[in-house]
């Protein structure tokens, strides 16, 4: 593992208008910088034609790297291919239901072709093996936001099929297990199964999908053993993961951000051949800045190994929408290091001049000189080398788990809740409401839960549940845990067969309750509030109703319950509404495991995350997304603000001015 | 014909996780059901592999119906069709604009493909011979909701040709009728006629979307002619009609409704082969039911043979918008009967737990327990037992019929009136305001109607009207009838090529004005209200004005005419606007030949419809689409309710809870 | 030349349903009409089989139409093909990004196969030599708003590369031109240059358009000289050019009108080889008639040859949003002359009863008797016969030139200013505000721009700009004149690759600021007034601030700009606002210059038109966009109205009815 704080950038010479590689290297090393990350997209510079290899750009920045004393990431260049390779060999590029994929975007190969596998296998050990002795070479990124570019190809079908075979044996258990015989789908010889891209039954698309994210984590663990072979016991293997991209804007422009759940792989599956996770976090700025989107990527990335992680690709200037405020960028920074990110990266040094990103502007501008931006990193840069070492590898032990899914992500587009709410929406606005009340929390994949290191677990619409997890949060409850759970949990077992016996299907008796009812919610209120997209009826079973609807007809439903199970509480939420009211329940939750503690007393836009430094001192991020000047009173007995060195003991008025962090350590 | 109303529901326990026919019959028995519907989308049960049949099922399912005197009406099969066949002959799947379709869906087959017709007719004798001697079985239901599925393929479209060649001889004769020489579109050889799905000459498009309805008919006509083969004499063929389906929510779900005319089949042609008339028929509920689909789509069916239907599928809980209120259900049912339905079937009877349709709720929930919905049902299956007898063979003698024409729609796609003003807007704007006035109507199709039957004749954008039909009603007119047009009616012939001379077509002098202008209505507005989407500006010439337009230009031109022509009278209603102001006209106009009656008095969300029932009683249906209690006067001599006997005379109070039904018996 | 004002229709006998020809023609006289335009899209007609050749029709016109005197333009009939040739030649079909074409459609050609070229050649020949002697026939019209029809073929690609291969000589050249090694997208070989259907390099699909437009150019080229051999000398050649269409409406009808620049063919470069420029223009009418699209369209194309043009296509009364209302039909046709215009033509006499614009109506109605439009045809049809010889020639020395340029509208494609302001939207801004204060302007082609010949040149979105381009501009402002450019204005070179240097390229002292950030606008103000879209930082460095930004952090920055710069003057427009704000640039830098003159008093809807007549008279055409009477005072010293007589001098009251016009000629 690193020693300091990673602080730098990904970084492209080979994409700039004329060489100013030393010049760059000044400006981060002026900033503060101490790392950069190349050559994950540039398989046509190392590769010109087929067989001929030129590392002539890499030992350039390298021997650069050495004079200026920047440590350096290598990527795998296997995310873009270059176009000899499609020209020689057609299939490397994957089938989706559009067809085949045309060169020219990235991403769109078939990551299972051989021929693929063959030619990226030769690229990746040549560069590994050109760049693992460099003294300046940290660690090593495999590929890029790697997915399946939805391949649907023949060979990708025929290993689906295969792996429906092995898993079901029979036909007539395929069948049963998705319900086949609706509209004569069924099969009764292998052979007859058909191609899977007119599919519509959702459990057997979802299956593929989750087949798919399988297949992704493999390659990525074949990329992972072949750096293996090279690397120094030193160096680490990484990955950039990503989130899914909630689009807005241009449809030919990249306007958008890092909203929720990956629908495409499984972080958890394939974070498993890394040595440190890694991951890029993209999220609104200006006026729109909330620090939520920074929370959660990280908590979700910190989650799958339970350890530090490096932000790869954090925001400079990106998209018009995002020209940062004066303090912002700033504040971004510092709020990754809050979720516990041992550095943050740039994407990019520079803003590129041409091609599809131009306008995910880096850094610098197109003019590539100083400019406000790059003026405002050398001011934290300068901090951090005075700090870094107090907020390396900040560890947190959350009593809170929030369990997402992406099987059930999938579930939520086949049997869609609302046309206006997704799986991700739901997942959002539970946990930004945790966040909002700054109650820490892991973010957990449903395979990776261990119930037994939280208090309380929140599953926002857990569509897909087997039996095991059904068991294990029952367990959890009656253990004395505390259970919030979401409209549209525990319904679909892990084919998404709907549970054809009393819903939330295993869990009633623990929520002392049960529906088969639910509906649009029309004129319903619940607490006053309008309820939307969906409720369901909740009729009491021996728990207890937090409200009901406001209605004429659903007036005699539950919208909210409680229930007291073992030695522990279930809170079902049975509907959508504002953020508020879900609020109420976790606070009343929370209290009742204890787990409120001073940092309760705020709320955003105040926001305080907190965790054991490695000098096991503890700290607490006070981050301020306001324009607004604010005044808070100290919630702790004695700390001390790492960056100014001020001392507050409890009750001291702290001044936050607009876009503010202090770092206050315990003393 | 049957003997007793019909009222059960689809049943699929191939569809059902564990096997519960016996539980689920009883459950049905319960509930005074009486019939059940099977088989018609379960191709690859009954032949699993090819030319391996397997009725074991069909067996079971008809075994328990006659332990439990359930009625059983058999469905082909040939709607969805076994993978085994796709792979095997890839030319049963239809050609679309989109390409060959790809399995999974239902309703995606090339209806004309020889093999796929080879097959169908095996399946099909084999099914029937092997149900029709079963005494439980009552009637056969062939196919379902059957359309020519976008199909362009080469073979269809050499159908097309030779049709064409026969029709016009000469390639001058059809490039006349469609004008061709437009765009140099002009053929000189037959040879040259080019493939249909590039063609933008709305009149060809039009006339090839006919040929294809018309083939559609002679599919199902085969199909009844086969059944026709094995059948004994009492049992009989029907088929489920479905209705322009108006979609809303979420892309891949199937929230949506029942709407309007079908563009895809044309009734009246497809229903020549049946004994009789079924339907589906999805609605509104909660507080949007109103009961105007149910009448519409009753109307629409019950006209097709002038004679009684079955609802072969209706709504139980379907999409989360429709989840009953308490009394909904039972109105529901009702209201079918008021239309003329013998029966009532529900889709259907449980929740499927997979699949395209898992949110298309039955009866039963997900748990296939008691439930609301169900309870409801139980509650008018028992009222049923008892009073159906003087419910059956309700016969009406409306003397309205609202004209309808599948090509006149299909005009209104390639000459739109309005982006958002469809030709079925128009229908359900000029039907619904009949509906809301309790004037009862017949809906015919163009090519069914016998003007001599009909006291008022009501036309919404007929655009296309032949000469033969333009007589028709202008001698409908001159003989003492009231007709009723709107805008965009008589515009066109059977090509769609308008009418080189004056407009309204032939039927000017009828109207007692013309129109060679019509426009976007602007700021203009008529009796106050806003005119809306398309206004023709009439000059009178013998007609008088109901209602000039008020705007500084259009002010001089006439938006709503009347015309006494012979021994009738002739409105016209040149543009769009609230309904307000054609319930104005039909008021007027019904009056002068004194249809309006005692029912006229109330207005929606007070419904009757009326009729005489089997032993010569006239009845009328009180249905209250409203969740206010309310209290109305009887406005007949003397009536008995048949639900709870209670006798009302001229001016007595009746109470109307919310969604309540009263059915008024004339004593 | 002509001799005489044009005014006529297209005419198509052969849309007829039946024959009318003189009927028609009488109709034309007496609307006073001296033109026709035939032939234009009638090759199935011209040569119904391969080979087979008949000029009946045309023979048929050009007799009746020397009967009555009628003049003739023959259109070669090119741009729709017969089925004939699709069947036997499927290549001729243009293949586009969504594959092959399919018959139907008109200009869905592949322009550059040799078959289509041979054939076209024939007809093309065969017509002009058949027709070119005939007394009547005063000129000629080579195909129809011809373009590339989306050609991605293998043909239109192989002649890329080659010109690509030709250009850059080297695939270092190309790939450093481009910013290639972006995504692996550098090439080493020619041969490895990729399919341009999936490029998502902006600057090289781009490129590639450009390339098509200038094949476009080639094409209308070797028409004309097919023409050219066989035409007398007197007889003149154009094309119909069309504008950039902004659609609105039903997605299946043509709804729309012309907005702004055309992306798909260069007009400037197209016209080389025709002897008069010809257009179309269509707008919106009723209520929305301003008569800005009128005045763009005009004066694009009197720009392209600095001359006057033909509107071969006017509108007469077209889609149902624009049924003229008394007097726009005449003032539409006023307002033509009023940019130059020699004449006007209708597209087209009849309403055409069948295929794709039967509601693309005509001067006649589809019952094509008289009708209001054909009445005010012939009003000024009538006052045309008496002052037409005055009018013709308009002559205008404007001093204002507004650039405009493909190229960069298809950069603001590929990096979008705003999802919702395209490059024609800022053209159309920055036009607009001059037209509605009565500043007169040529719309000069970047290539085009002679900047001697202007005192005041306004450059809207110049997003591409090459250091010629830029040199001259500089050069102009320091020569003494003003230069007014909006923001995105000098971003990148002629391959859309961003300047790496201060922005904006190569005039930031010139402008006296730089900028080197730009934002969404979020909440910031200028002059009190929303700023939409797009926002660019900018930064004094010599020049002065008109206005700041109104907003709490980009308060610091200055909005619009002022600087003198040698003797001239330069504003900067960072930001989209409301056009009020620009207008006071406008008044300000018009008066520094010496550009205000009497119509400036004025602005819209009373506009003002102006120029020298063929007599050496000074014209004003007074145009009234309003349907509220109103009198203003005559600016002038002395003027007499052509059409009444009436004279005025300077301060008389002038009274203009709703929608009226004056044409005042200085005595």
């Amino acid at each position: 593992m690193n020693r300091e704080l990673l602080f730098g950038t990904a970084y492209y010479p080979e994409y700039m208008p004329y060489d100013r590689i030393e010049t760059d290297m000044k400006m981060m090393k002026q900033a503060g910088m101490n790392v950069i990350r190349i050559a994950e997209s540039t398989w046509s510079t190392l590769e010109p034609r087929e067989s001929e290899f030129d590392f002539s750009y890499i030992d350039r920045v390298l021997a650069v790297s050495e004079k200026y004393d920047m440590q350096v990431i290598i990527g795998t260049p296997t995310y873009a291919i270059p176009s000899w390779l499609e020209r020689k060999e057609p299939d490397v590029m994957a089938v989706t239901d559009k067809g085949r994929k045309k060169y020219g975007h990235r991403q769109l190969m078939n990551l299972w072709n051989p021929v693929f596998r063959a030619y990226a296998e030769r690229v990746i050990r040549k560069l590994i093996a050109h760049t693992a002795d460099h003294p300046q070479v940290i660690g090593f990124q495999i590929d890029n936001e790697t997915k399946y570019y939805g391949n649907v190809g023949e060979q990708v079908q025929a290993m689906f099929r295969e792996y429906l075979r092995e898993t079901f044996e029979t036909t007539e258990e395929l069948n049963k297990a998705f319900y086949l015989a609706y509209w004569s789908n069924s099969i009764h010889d292998w052979e007859d199964f058909p191609d899977m891209s007119g599919c519509v039954n959702g459990g057997l698309v979802a299956e593929f999908e989750k087949f798919r994210r399988k297949l992704v984590a493999e390659y990525l663990a074949w990329q992972a053993e072949l750096v293996g072979e090279y690397k120094r016991k030193e160096q680490f293997i990484t990955h950039n993961f990503d989130f899914e991209w909630k689009k807005f804007g241009a449809d030919i422009a990249q306007d958008g951000y890092s909203y929720g759940v990956q629908p495409d792989i499984n972080h958890y599956e394939a974070s498993k051949c890394l040595t440190i996770a890694g991951t890029d976090i993209y999220h609104p700025t200006q006026d729109e800045l909330t620090g939520a989107e920074i929370a959660f990527g990280g908590d979700s990335i910190r989650s799958l190994k339970n350890d530090n992680y490096i932000v790869l690709e954090c925001q400079a200037q990106a998209f018009k929408y995002w020209t940062p405020y004066p303090g912002q960028l700033r504040l971004h920074a510092y709020s990754h290091l809050a979720s516990g990110a041992d550095g943050i990266m740039y994407w990019n040094w520079h803003s590129i001049h041409n091609g599809y990103e131009t306008y995910w502007r880096g850094l610098l501008s197109h003019d590539l000189s100083v400019n406000p931006a790059y003026e405002e990193a050398c001011v934290f840069g300068q901090e951090w080398k005075k700090v870094g070492s107090r907020l390396m590898h900040l560890k947190k032990e959350n009593q809170v788990a929030l369990v997402v899914d992406n099987h059930s992500l999938t579930a939520c587009k086949w049997f869609p809740i609302d046309r206006d709410l997704s799986y991700n929406d739901v997942v959002r606005w539970m946990y930004d409401s945790l966040y909002e009340m700054n109650i820490e929390c892991d973010i957990v994949d449903v395979h990776a839960l261990d119930a037994s290191k939280y208090k309380m677990i929140v599953t926002p619409a857990l569509y897909s549940a087997d039996e095991e997890t059904i068991g294990k949060l029952e367990r959890f409850v009656s253990d004395g845990g505390v259970l919030i759970s979401s409209f549209r949990s525990f319904v679909a077992d892990e084919h998404l067969s709907v549970y054809p016996d009393t819903q939330p299907h295993g869990l009633h008796r623990c929520f002392g309750m049960s529906y088969n009812q639910f509906t649009e919610p029309g004129k319903a209120l619940v607490k006053g509030k309008k309820v939307q997209f969906f409720a369901e009826l909740l009729k009491l079973d021996g728990g207890e109703s937090i409200a009901d609807y406001e209605h004429k007809y659903w007036g005699r439903y539950a919208a909210f319950t409680h229930n007291y199970y073992g030695k522990g509480h279930a809170y079902y939420i049975g509907c959508y509404t504002e953020k508020d009211v879900i609020k109420d329940v976790y606070r009343t939750a929370a209290e009742e495991v204890g787990i409120l503690q001073a940092e309760s007393n705020f709320s955003w836009p105040v926001i305080i995350r907190s965790g054991m430094n490695q000098e096991g001192k503890k700290l607490h991020y006070l981050l301020h997304y306001s324009e607004k000047d604010r005044t808070v009173l100290c919630p702790y007995r004695s700390v001390q603000d790492i960056l100014t060195g001020e001392i507050y003991r409890k009750g001291d008025s702290i001044t936050l001015k607009d876009w503010d962090v202090k770092i206050l350590e315990e003393i």
